[in-house]
């Protein structure tokens, strides 16, 4: 892989080519996970818990077995008892396999409301739910544990007789029952708070929220005689999938093949097995294709929402705006399981500026609700909204302009990151004038109860796995295949990259994504890793290509390959010696067969992802009310492969940020039921309830990909709480610290100030 | 790749393990194309013209398209008009792109019984065949060509206008209308002649005979709103169906994904595209997807059968028994347009004797019947029955014993072939011998009316472009994704070459046949080459994946990776380094990522068949009716990678020639309408009318492939008609001329014999 040495004179990356995909999605011909079906397939549905802590005595299935039409009925009982072993971050994600199995059927207790505990095959739909019906599940009900810091109290239940902590995290000193910490330190904060001018020390929650996507889940699954399993679902990881259904029935690899289909959404939350090892289990079981689709309901009560959060915040200033110290203290909800996302929420919490003393303490809670998965720019919001609340605190007393504080102290290359690695090249400060350049900025809100608010986050993006394959076609035409689900586009962005590359029109290439036969390992599509990280792949799949061409051409033209120079989509080698691309192709089956490549990488330097928004809200000061007004969002994408996929990434990340910022949230009932299982109770921004998101992309070339192109998918759903509760704040004078900061919320503290 | 150093001392290869898709493909799980089916499907069928020869004035089809539940109505207008121009071998076999466009959707004429006219695409079956009837053809009828040889007689009706002649085949110099020759030669056949002690000449014809696979072809098609076809079928080739769709409508290759399904059986006839195409345009109308299936009549009246032929011998030897001189005249139909059999029907006719004379003149002759395409074998099983009744009346003249004859004539290694070149390793006289050997031959055959024939055959094979790639996993299990689609159990011949290449066992394998996106390039699964060709892909993929794995342990030891040896399954360094496969792959996610290799070969060496057939019959002579008693079939597999698929191969081989000898057969009325256009009255062979077919496989080792083998599909349909014939001649003293050599057939020798 080269570096860039300009992201400008490109042929088609900076485009903004029509996604090929969209016209079947609009118009219902996509096959998403509930459209694929085999002849005799069942339908397949779950039991489940209606307590959120309760251990499960016994299960009499009989009369489900004997209902007609019922084709096969399961447990935990016939899944296997895992052995404990860590999983590898290049199998499922991290956990244990126990966990995984427990949570997709739940063996001993049952740990949340909705938590799997038994599961039908049967004739159709409306057969499979009466079988449910005739379950007798006896529960011994216990108490349940719905706050974090509850949680770590003393004689508070314990969830886990064996609590094993997830990633990144180790014990608790004093062996808390349900948590796990992670620390991370520099300097000495106790004298950086004793040079401070001013300290602010503040605490927040926030709830559990959850992705969103359209999509249910939705998987059909084939367990032949033969023992080999085959699944067709919607992920955001065909290896993810494969590994964790592996790994819960003991089945080699080998055995197991996923097949993507098309996916409505995913946002970190599709990239963990729930209903395919059901399915797989009672395909076994009933020797017929079974097939499950969830309800809203269970994806809101069982699937892998993002960690509601207790944050204390203390940071402390000299006069003239440098830190001194920042202590951070964080509780995520880690869910049922450990290992939630406690580990991003605290590093993107602290890194972006430049901290000379900090102390970070966060812990991973496990809780009595759904398991916590990745949501966009995992944990980073509820922390970012209250380092950012606090940052604009400090400018405030401080009498500095919000932004001009951040300036001073924002974290740009070469400087230290918290882990300890120099920063790459970041484009901090360049964003924070380009944001005070901004009309946005300058123009005066005007009216009574408006104000206007600033956030600045970070996000550290991700490498990991891809494979990408590139094969010329004899008329000239190219397939790329590559192992990254497609959520957003990246068919689209893969496909321009490789014409890049290859030098040829767009038009000649087709670029789908594999299932786990057709194509190498490749980690889950999540940390907006793909246009990155599948387009180096695919970048030097390329490379391969044209090497391998040239060896074509050199051998027709009876030379050396070294002296085959490739340029403006032609071959040359001597005098007289010139083809084009597509007529050296049609030279494949005489000069040795047809070309392909195939390439993995990892790659090590990931671009970071920086992003700052500045919003203008509306408080009506009688209901509490948070209306947006005008939003701003800029991001440093590196190179815009494709702008309009990069401000459609940035502009669904801040709606669903304005969601978790204002609307959204889970509501236990005492308990522990959730009370609001619908998307009219779970209350997600609609088009009418925000205006057009205006965004501003920047460039700045990431030195760990041959066209600089950084991730843009997590980083703008980090700013939204913090920049709109500073803009409440600059409103009405209120200081927000929970979210959502909904009507009621709000009001709360406006009556409070009153 | 390497030669065979030994075909003994194998792990894997040479034993018979149970074939991974059999229990689905018994229990009817396994998804054949009829089985597959996306939500909102239409289903589609074709008008087919009821003439043999007639001109289209006009088609009116707007009151089927006014019929409720029709979405689409298609005739060659919505076909683009092809460019006159040879397709390549590696796209879509031999032949001109606007004959496979008219063959399946006749544009001016309709060219013979069965041929599509129009296409409807409708709600359901039922509504799609009511609308067919509410289409009017007009058509001018045509006096019909039904036979080769009034098909070269002056003053017979021209088929074609423009008469290209198919692949190795000139035009006549007498430019006959309808006919194309092939010339082949050597030596002074005159002067042969001339210092004969003996000749024989000999006429012979047979009749059109179809493959008869169980699975009649079924396809589904979506054309998308972004002009992405994508087909999901039954198919000996995935990339073959994909380019002749792609060459049919002049579209990008990479715009064409094919998926193979299951296959039911192929035998030659599955690599051409008769529905799919149709299908793909009714879509493209309809804007849905479209399904198509074949009924069994429209499989018989119009798909591609194997040709009749008219074929005259001239053999001359010495009292000695050596050949002095052979001539061979053949005409072969190849049905409604040019680029039939011929060539392999002539060649293998004239290969496996030595002759120093000889002289070959076949004719690719156009008639009114389907277009010929390839069945086993292709046009080797009447040239062979031809030449091995000269042989066998030879060999009565000389007073030699029958297999004396062929040993002092046989063709060995190094001798001379008819094409020019040496010939390779052929275990010709080894065979022979190996007959004469047997208790079969040397048990006298007792009782009236019975007789004992024997019939030899040679088949080129086939090598072609073949690409295979092999994933490990990090748990140590393998993945081999190939591209030649499945007809007799070829995936596990090929995970077993991979074991047996990658030293580990079979169960750690799986493998899977990918789609066009998902693998390299690969010709169809013809030719009896998938287990040799594809073989030797999976075998050079294990070696790279064997080279990069040695890399990966000099990585963890810090040695270099040269000094790495890899033996029964261990991979060892200096003293102490040692780590089996499985270890191996658990330390790719440090040790760089997943290791995958991808190999696409054309292998040059392809191995010759040879197979050897011995027959007791019982000759009814009130009826003329022919019992088979006992079969015993010779054949060298090179090295047999499963033996008792090798042995399978052989019977069903066996079973589809005694078929062709004795029962099957194309009736057409004066008028050119087929005659018997179902199972019941096209009559193949069923387990009550044979034997236990006896096999005697025989390894000479092919220096082509590594582990010795040749392909073994071909051979065995070849010798039973002469093999018959010779046993009926034995039985009742009558020599047959014409196939089947039906009761009616054998009757009237007999009678005209009294």
């Amino acid at each position: 892989m080269n570096k860039p040495e300009s992201i400008t004179g490109f042929r088609t990356v900076g485009t903004t080519p029509i996604r090929p995909d969209g016209l079947d999605k609009v118009t219902g011909r996509a096959v998403f996970g509930d459209d694929f079906k085999l002849p005799g397939t069942l339908y397949g549905k779950i039991l489940r818990s209606p307590h959120a802590h309760a251990r499960i005595k016994s299960i009499d299935t009989s009369k489900a077995l004997a209902l007609e039409g019922v084709f096969a009925v399961v447990t935990a009982a016939d899944f296997p008892k895992p052995e404990t072993k860590k999983m590898l971050m290049g199998e499922a994600g991290s956990g244990e396999v126990s966990d995984l199995s427990d949570n997709c059927m739940a063996r001993t207790k049952a740990l949340y409301d909705g938590h799997a505990v038994a599961a039908v095959a049967a004739k159709n739909i409306h057969v499979a739910e009466q079988a449910l019906k005739l379950i007798d599940v006896d529960y011994e009900v216990l108490e349940p544990l719905l706050d974090v810091r509850r949680a770590m109290a003393a004689g508070a239940p314990v969830l886990h007789e064996n609590f094993i902590p997830g990633a990144f995290v180790m014990p608790t000193e004093k062996a808390l029952p349900n948590a796990g910490v992670l620390r991370l330190g520099n300097g000495d904060v106790e004298q950086g708070f004793s040079d401070a001018d001013i300290i602010v020390e503040r605490e927040f929650t926030s709830l559990m929220v959850h992705q969103g996507y359209i999509e249910p889940h939705a998987a059909t699954a084939v367990w032949n005689s033969n023992g080999q399993v085959t699944i067709w679902t919607c992920t955001q990881g065909q290896f993810a999938i494969r590994d964790q259904v592996a790994l819960i029935f003991n089945l080699p690899m080998s055995r197991v093949k996923v097949v993507p289909l098309e996916i409505g959404g995913g946002f970190g939350g599709k990239d963990t097995a729930y209903i395919e090892p059901v399915a797989a289990i009672l395909s076994k079981k009933a020797n017929r294709p079974v097939k499950m689709a969830m309800s809203r309901a269970e994806i809101l009560r069982a699937t892998g929402p993002s960690a509601g959060t207790y944050i204390r915040i203390k940071a402390g200033v000299k006069s003239d705006g440098s830190f001194t110290a920042v202590d951070l203290y964080a509780a995520y909800e880690a869910g049922a399981y450990p290992g939630g996302v406690i580990a991003p929420g605290c590093l993107t919490a602290i890194t972006r500026y430049n901290f000379p003393n900090f102390r970070v303490e966060g812990y991973d809670v496990v809780v009595n609700k759904p398991r916590v998965k990745p949501y966009r720019a995992p944990g980073a919001s509820p922390s970012n909204f209250a380092m950012e609340s606090v940052i604009d605190e400090l400018a405030q007393k401080l009498g500095m302009d919000p932004i001009d504080f951040r300036l001073k102290n924002a974290m740009a290359e070469g400087d230290r990151l918290p882990i300890g690695f120099p920063c790459q090249p970041l484009g901090s400060r360049e964003m924070l004038r380009a944001v005070k350049d901004h009309p946005h900025y300058n123009t005066p809100l005007e009216g009574a109860n408006r104000g206007r608010g600033f956030s600045y986050g970070f996000w550290f993006g991700a490498g990991l796995t891809s494979s990408a394959e590139i094969m010329v076609n004899t008329d000239g035409t190219v397939q790329v295949t590559e192992g990254s689900c497609d959520l957003s586009g990246t068919r689209l962005t893969l496909a321009m990259q490789a014409a890049e590359a290859l030098g040829i029109d767009l038009e000649q290439i087709t670029c789908s994504v594999g299932d786990t036969d057709a194509v190498g390992y490749s980690f889950q599509s999540v940390g907006s890793r793909t246009t990155f990280a599948t387009g180096i792949a695919v970048y030097d799949a390329a490379q391969q290509v044209l090497a391998e061409m040239k060896r074509r051409a050199a051998m027709i033209w009876e030379s050396k390959a070294e002296g085959v120079e490739y340029e403006d989509g032609y071959f040359t080698g001597g005098a007289d010696q010139r083809l084009n691309f597509r007529e050296l192709a049609a030279q494949f089956d005489s000069t040795g067969g047809p070309v392909k490549a195939q390439v993995t990488v990892n790659p090590e330097q990931v671009g970071f992802q920086i992003a700052a928004h500045l919003v203008d809200v509306e408080v009506d000061p009688d209901t509490g009310k948070v209306d947006i007004l005008r939003y701003t969002a800029f991001q440093d994408a590196g190179k815009a492969v494709h702008p309009d996929f990069v401000s459609g990434q940035i502009q669904g990340g801040v709606v669903q940020g304005i969601g978790w910022a204002l609307t959204e949230g889970y509501y236990y009932t005492d308990e522990g039921r959730l009370a609001n299982t619908s998307l009219l109770d779970y209350r997600m921004p609609t088009a009418l309830d925000i205006p057009m998101i205006e965004t501003v992309i920047l460039e700045t070339p990431n030195p760990g990909h041959p066209y600089g192109v950084r991730g843009v998918g997590e980083a703008p759903i980090i700013p939204p709480p913090g920049a709109i509760a500073n803009a409440i704040h600059d409103a009405v004078g209120v200081r927000m610290d929970v979210l959502p900061m909904d009507p009621g919320a709000v009001l709360k503290q406006i009556l409070a100030q009153k």
